[in-house]
């Protein structure tokens, strides 16, 4: 059923062939201590550029280490004549600080194999995030040039140096570089899969609008014997203003929040209804018992597919040990929504600030202060390049490829469609195990190998479509 | 209509020749810097102590000054042979502080004469706060023995040294002293009148039951782009809960909080009606237009008859500047009660954790802390002393005596209920501007004039009682 060109088994051949040298590069890397925040390291941010700048120029690549105001970015374009597709690859050289040292093994920056529980894992400080992610996707490229004489697609590729930082650099660098790195798509690999034997496909990452309001009433903080009773108590407007805020069915009651929510498609919604996922464990790891959320969903499809409105902080009044008999002033709350599909989160700021204005009582005043919003970020399940890639992915793995959500939003994925106007493919090999951002990271040997010959099927697929 | 004692004109008579002898002694008394909240001023304490003790002794009491572990007390008694009744008058040497020094207009412990708005003022720190006030009493006591010989009832009188500083020995003291200050009312002179012409009895004080409550639900903090959606947020449960805690009349919905709740009776009802209170006034002081609260009730009934629940705090989350996408773990309020008439505290304290408890959503926990009940204070309308004390108050200003309220609790009116089950009798002739606790401190003299003849007739009606 896949068209396949003839040539991908000769690359898959080459990756496999030179697997041990791929595997020594990456050692390589791993040699750098390149934390970028910390600045005594900022010799070994660049030490990292240089070294992924040269390895691209060796490829093939006109690569170059560009400067900003923090770490320096990594540019590569390869750009065959008559290519159709072009794909810009997203990855990040740096890596998270090591502290608590004495809790490692062994030296994180002296990359080694260990025999782990299912299998052999590349151990050290960025052997999963993001140096061993980001080379499949390089070492793929290498394979299919060795092999190939050339791309099967146009790529560029971006490597940034401040992920672990906030990657404070990369919107001005992808604004001004907008004609530079303007593509068809996004390849990120900074994500995970299923499971050890089942690849994924991030499609989703919700958006985020987040509001603070705050409540005045009385002019000056009250005593509540003197004014207890007629005085209007800004906690109390506050608690029944949030509270307003979702129906008995767990529905968020801001009018038009639910404008542009699609629901899940069947396929999808039985994909995910398939993967047997262990809520009653998810949930019971931080104590609780029972999904709250909207009725009628499943854990995933809450976490991936639903918006939500949740309160993150509040404060008013006398919050210190004891008793105070105080009537405040004012009394605020940080409320944030997540949102799904096309939610706009510009028309539902407004929404929610029209809506609580005219829930107002007299004399109660609120204010608002907005901390940002963004879109979701939902990849279209009949997007073909979606589609090519779950494909290569099944054909590499055995099974089809899960189109996975995120809860949370991936804010450089937010920067490109932003900056770029471009939507992403987020293909990850990690596994939920991987401790990144802890001791005694590790990568399994079979993520960077079949890592690898996935973005050689993908990079193939890709170029297959019409 | 008021059966008079014909000795009661010669002792108003006395009282009246011996006024400027009367000021002198309170210019004296003011002269003392009796600070009780600063240890420098242990030594001036005492010293008030015992010229308050002196002066007692002077005019045929047998006084003493009392030790406790903090300032000392004054105590005396005079009981005349046959006295039917047995009243213990309450008042307070200790002073606040003066700080800021600079806003008075004059050295604050230099008592003289100014002249005001409404006539001549007497001027300095303690003029009305309570030196002032005791004095009357004392003063009225002396016009008694002088110009008739003998006191027309019993009276015990207790002076402390802390009511500024919170009372701290007090409750212990009337503990341990029970047996010899017992007796049939309680009288207090540290209130206001209505306004300078009207005399007011404070008759009523509500009482209060103070609970925080904490909610937790998720075991720790969790990322709201993780969990935000299935994981219950303890925010929302205590938004929702408060929300709760009234109906849309303003009413609060724990269970048999009304119990106990007497309705005023037509008679206050309709004095206070006629006070032409100025509500508008009242709320636009603090920024209000509205009055809040239990729909139905005047301003002055919602504040003086009837009860409530506040929030005096909130807080969970993440609360410092900016933005952070946290579901807290857990989220605690203060909610405070003031209570009415015959209102139980520990009825309603355990009515209302039962009620928290019963609306809690799966995997809410909740804790409570007591911050402590008390019943409110309530001289039923109809009580022989009230209403003998408002005539003699009718009487001296040819207006009736207010019967007001007091939206707050007076701690130790509260500790003499308690400790020697004694109801009080709340007569005062402050007014609201004397700027007591402030710089620049006044007693009108009209106050501490007619002061003394109010208490000489009081004295004298409280002896015609049956």
């Amino acid at each position: 059923m896949l068209s396949r060109s003839p040539v991908v088994d000769a690359v898959l051949a080459e990756a496999d062939a030179g697997f041990e040298r791929s595997l020594e590069r990456l050692f390589d890397l791993m040699r750098i201590p390149s934390i970028s925040t910390d600045a005594a390291y900022k010799p070994d941010c660049r030490r990292a550029a240089e070294w992924a700048a040269a390895e691209l120029n060796q490829i093939g690549f006109d690569a170059r280490v560009a400067e900003t105001a923090g770490q320096p970015m990594v540019v590569g374009h390869r750009k065959p004549t008559g290519a159709q597709r072009h794909v810009l690859f997203y990855g990040h050289y740096d890596v998270q600080p090591v502290d608590p040292l004495p809790l490692w093994n062994a030296d994180p920056f002296s990359p080694t194999i260990v025999d782990g529980p299912r299998g052999k894992q590349i151990f050290g400080r960025g052997s999963s995030d993001d140096k061993g992610q980001l080379l499949t996707f390089v070492e793929a490229m290498r394979a299919w040039m060795a092999a190939a004489g050339e791309l099967p697609i146009a790529v560029s590729i971006l490597l940034e140096g401040e992920e672990e930082s906030g990657s404070t650099s990369l919107p001005a660098f992808l604004k001004a570089q907008h004609d530079e790195l303007k593509a068809d798509l996004v390849l990120v690999c900074d994500t995970t899969q299923w499971d050890p034997q089942t690849p994924a496909i991030t499609t989703r990452l919700r958006g985020m609008l987040y509001e603070e309001i705050t409540i005045t009433a009385p002019s000056r903080d009250l005593h509540s014997g003197m004014y207890g009773g007629p005085a209007l108590n800004p906690i109390r407007v506050l608690s029944r203003l949030i509270a307003g805020l979702h129906d008995e069915q767990g529905r968020v009651t801001v009018p038009h929040f639910y404008d542009g929510v699609d629901d899940l498609s069947p396929a999808v919604a039985a994909q995910w209804k398939a993967l047997g996922f262990d809520e009653k464990s998810f949930l019971g790891d931080v104590g609780l018992t029972h999904a709250s959320g909207e009725t009628g969903h499943s854990v995933l499809e809450l976490l991936w597919a639903r918006p939500t409105c949740d309160v993150n902080g509040i404060i008013g009044g006398y919050t210190a040990e004891g008793a105070k008999t105080v009537i405040p002033s004012k009394a605020s709350a940080k409320i944030s929504f997540r949102l799904v599909s096309r939610q706009n989160p510009d028309v539902i700021r407004e929404s929610f600030r029209d809506y609580m204005r005219a829930q107002l009582p007299p004399d109660a005043r609120i204010e608002f202060q907005s901390h940002g919003g963004s879109a979701a970020i939902e990849l279209p399940v009949d997007d073909p390049a979606l589609a090519a890639a779950a494909r290569a992915l099944e054909e590499e793995w055995g099974r089809p490829a899960i189109l996975m959500g995120a809860g949370g939003s991936i804010p450089i994925v937010g920067a490109f469609k932003r900056e770029l106007g471009m939507d992403a493919l987020l293909v990850g090999f990690a596994q939920d195990d991987d401790r990144i951002h802890s001791p005694n990271e590790k990568y399994e040997l079979t993520s960077f190998h079949k890592g690898i010959r996935s973005w050689v099927r993908i990079a193939d697929a890709l170029a297959g479509l019409p």
